[in-house]
């Protein structure tokens, strides 16, 4: 009775408006643990998780030094990546074993992979001897992998049972998971047959063969599959839970569609980080060093690209000694290049993620981004063609500036569309590194088809 | 039983493979109903329509005036809004009508959103008049809103009822939903209290009161909330599922994690495509026209930004007349900035978007933007500074080209979160455009740091 009073007041529009973190760290400061409660135990556990991650760490260090007896398992969960060995430090021994002790296994499977070794050890001695031995399983599949992700508690029937008998296994069932959706039909070698959804099954008639009520968009995944892979079947069929299998397509454990659309949205961070050229592991909450430690290199591989686009224009020093105006309109044609280029990769990148783009249809698409690009470059090339005219007062400057702008942009939409293909068919991340391919390709090409023109035709 | 058997076949690796895609097309050639049935069939419904979109739209047209019998609501809600007109236009009018009818009303929404005014009175009139109802009202919700989002289809109980009452209401209830995962308490005036999962209502006892077990993480969203923080909700708090009320706090439909993972998915397409400069409603499907219609809009944004940064170098042509090294380094400068900007950016956008970056540490993550800006620039300028140096033997050169890569690294740095920061605050989707305005400021600052420089030091 008392836990459902509590729910009235959950609702907040936002939990972490600045006033009250401003309040928690007053609380903080004055030392003030009965305020400091009250502000944080209304919190959901994901809400305190993103208020650790956003305060300065040494306002964390404060605040875990007054509070660490109430950091539970469910917010150990939530905490970004980019801050749990600090928390986990921060944290009185019996408030760790505590905290972990509460969690499924994948939860604690999925905070042991960013830890270093010494933590590690020290949170596996923590757990139940049962547990351990599940969690060092579930470690011995690789990274990333569907056995890592999923929950090793499924709740199984035999595929000859009737409603009424899952019905009352289900309730005399000492134990059962917090979140399950289906019960799951297994053969007597443990091989998933099919599941059944709860709703279906407490809408049946007791005498119904579960094998009559099965859903029809069963589907097993392989406890080695990739992540990706699988939170994409969980979004293309519209799952809510998915068994997984072993080699032997025996049943070992089951995946819940919150922790594939966790996959999705970290799937989607990398993507998006990557393609801006920033380390894939970047947060907010990151510090200077590892901020500057991610991005430097991408800096550097862009640096090379650049020198090499500056040796192009090394090239036509004399050219562009004799006609200035070259110097002031070269930056055009490749930014227009590269933002094209940018364009094109970018929406081919989604659609390879997608799976939208196939070898059913990669030629069609090659083609439209060639047409797009030459329609692009035809369009700008009669803008510029003019703007190069009458600002420099010369129609044959016009017209290479056009040019120039038409073979840029017809090689921005090939090199758009065609890098990130060819990385995904060498198996490399298309995300990867595409970005500064194609504006090198574009670069290089717009100097050198501007100046070389300009060269040609000018002098 | 014979559904049972079937999902055996069901698990494949690729459905969608070239050789299959290659074979449904020689079957469409040859006119072989037969044997595209057999190619077909076994697909799911999602997999149907990904097929649909990645032929050519010659190949489609040919493959719907063989199968278009055989297009069901299910598939008719997978395809993409891009094709999805022509896909409705090519349906014979009793094929569409059984198709809309087996649809939730969400779905029929969904569909309805993206189609002209006379193919949705088509639908609506397709639709039994309670449905048409409910679709009617699910569209007076703004675009992109819960109400749109939500199935009005509830499972609902009095708050003040045990198991038993509940189980005894499902199995006896003439409909239910293909999808609930939860029984919502409600009080007299429909105001929901509470869930219940079913997994729980199975497990306890008849006699225990249901408002005893209901979840710790309810909530509920508004009618009128935006798509995305619903998209949001679901992931920061694992939901499921979420009742959905009205202005007066009255329970009017239900919004279950499929679909939130779908806006989560969309949300972050638009993110990507906005950040990269292309109409957010992109698809690899899109013909020539439409694409180009997309992105030459920013192009010419791009082209104008261009214009401006040529205008601060023409204001150095005598400088760079008399010293033509220049032309070759300026764009190392203006690059360098534009990649530092966009990684700065690209973790701003994706931060505020996730909601990690707040009132809360926004001072905190610009002074770090700000220094990790510095170091890099302290870095290239060591690295810039010796390759100047070496490369055009001037050591003059080379300082000028370290200053300005300090200078315009700095700037970077803060551009890249300040830009999206004052984006956001002013209430403009911090994706959309700022990459531009980054870019721009790089540009303009690192031409105009780097000539101004040199004209003042080396002439």
């Amino acid at each position: 009775m008392a836990e459902f009073e509590a729910q009235t007041e959950v609702r907040e529009d936002d939990p972490l408006e600045a006033r009250r973190v401003a309040a928690v760290l007053d609380a903080v400061e004055a030392g003030d643990v009965a305020r400091l409660t009250d502000l944080l135990e209304p919190l959901h556990a994901a809400d305190i998780a993103d208020l650790l991650e956003q305060i300065s760490s040494a306002d964390r260090r404060d605040l875990l030094r007054l509070w660490s007896g109430e950091i539970d398992g469910e917010i150990l969960s939530e905490i970004d990546e980019s801050i749990r060995e600090e928390v986990i430090d921060s944290l009185p021994r019996d408030v760790l074993t505590d905290a972990v002790r509460e969690l499924d296994t994948d939860d604690v499977v999925d905070i042991l992979e960013d830890l270093e070794e010494p933590q590690q050890a020290l949170i596996l001695n923590s757990l139940e001897s049962v547990d351990r031995v599940a969690v060092e399983q579930a470690m011995a599949f690789p990274e990333g992998s569907a056995g890592r992700l999923m929950q090793r508690e499924v709740v199984v029937a035999p595929d000859h049972w009737t409603v009424g008998e899952a019905i009352s296994f289900l309730r005399d069932a000492p134990y059962l998971p917090d979140q399950f959706y289906h019960v799951i039909l297994v053969d007597p070698r443990m091989k998933p047959q099919g599941y059944v959804t709860l709703g279906r099954l407490l809408s049946s008639r007791h005498d119904v063969p579960l094998r009559e009520i099965v859903e029809d968009s069963f589907r097993t995944v392989s406890a080695t599959d990739d992540e990706a892979d699988v939170a994409y079947i969980f979004n293309q069929y519209h799952l809510i839970s998915c068994p997984v299998v072993d080699a032997n397509d025996r049943l070992v454990g089951v995946i819940t569609i919150d922790d594939a659309m966790n996959v999705l949205d970290e799937e989607h961070e990398e993507d998006m980080l990557r393609l801006a050229g920033v380390g894939e592991e970047s947060a907010i909450s990151d510090r200077v060093y590892e901020t500057t430690r991610q991005r430097l290199p991408w800096l550097f591989i862009n640096l090379l690209t650049a020198i090499l686009a500056s040796m192009v224009i090394s090239q036509f020093s004399d050219t562009i000694a004799q006609l200035v105006a070259l110097a002031v309109l070269m930056p055009i044609v490749a930014s227009m290049g590269g933002n094209a280029g940018t364009q094109a990769l970018t929406v081919a990148v989604r659609a390879l993620a997608t799976r939208d783009l196939t070898g059913s249809n990669v030629w069609r698409v090659i083609g439209r981004e060639t047409v797009v690009g030459l329609v692009n470059g035809l369009f700008f090339a009669a803008v510029m063609g003019a703007v190069g005219w009458f600002w420099f007062g010369d129609a044959r400057l016009g017209a290479v500036l056009a040019a120039a702008m038409v073979v840029n942009l017809l090689v921005a939409g090939m090199a758009g569309i065609m890098v990130p293909v060819l990385m995904d068919k060498a198996g490399v991340d298309p995300a990867l590194a595409s970005g500064t391919f194609v504006t090198t390709v574009t670069d290089v090409v717009g100097f050198f088809a501007f100046l070389g023109l300009a060269t040609l035709f000018l002098l």
